[in-house]
């Protein structure tokens, strides 16, 4: 039994206790951009409840065109207001550089990516210019309340850089 | 009081009851890629603890070259074995086409994105051929176990694809 199929046997308990369809824009209108990390359960952190908040992640939970594309549906067509970034302590994106991986995935596939990974070497300054990128992108159109925080690993906490 | 404000409020409610630092390589070697939907969580719809799979989440939980990116590193880096893929009914992405919203875009701000909206118009095909575009692409390394659902936001249910 793979695990996928284990997490399918825990679907059919989730469903039992469900309580049935909610509205598709955001309660809370708030999006929030999360680093993909295992030890990150976004809603428990931040107190969601189903049908509160958008939640975008990938690797380091920085803002990519991607991140973009998801912010500018979420405001423009469902409503959200307010941005929350999530970086964390312990980040795997800290253990290397943009250079080293992609020269590791030339060496495993032959091929370079055409994308960066989007290392890099310091927490809080990936904060702040994902904030200052978010800013400045004509596509996000509420910018009034963009803020950036680092969750720490070891505490549960949210530190606002 | 902003409603970010209200989330950090939580969070220290959550960290009171936070139980310490787990291993950064996720324990069930698994990476979902799901929608940013307010209606999922992926945590409670799968029984996952914290600590266990990496969760990567966007607009209509499609595989773009920031899925890959993510996923590269999940995979390479970080240990992960098996793909989970989410889709769900009444998703937002069902409701408007790639041309009509980036033409919206171009009328509010002027520009038109680089980027594709990634709307769809059938969540089997697409589930089907975010399948596709992860086993051929040759950044992702283990394609063994990539499986691809549907969830019904009125039910709580996972279908497989």
């Amino acid at each position: 039994m793979s695990v996928t199929d284990e997490l399918l046997a825990n679907n059919a308990a989730y469903a039992e206790g469900f309580s049935g369809a909610l509205p598709m824009p955001p309660a809370r209108k708030v999006a929030v951009v999360a680093c993909m990390d295992a030890r990150l359960h976004v809603p428990a952190i931040l107190g969601l409840d189903e049908g509160d908040a958008h939640i975008i992640r990938n690797a380091g939970g920085v803002v990519t065109d991607d991140t973009v594309r998801s912010l500018a549906i979420s405001q423009r067509l469902l409503g959200t207001e307010e941005i929350v970034l999530i970086h964390h302590t312990d980040c795997g994106m800290l253990t290397f550089t943009d250079d080293e991986f992609a020269r590791s995935l030339e060496d495993a596939t032959g091929h370079r990516p055409a994308w960066t990974p989007e290392a890099f070497s310091d927490l809080d300054t990936d904060v702040r210019q994902s904030i200052e990128r978010l800013r400045s992108d004509p596509f996000v159109a509420n910018k009034d309340s963009v803020r950036g925080f680092v969750f720490d690993v070891a505490s549960g906490e949210l530190r606002e850089v």
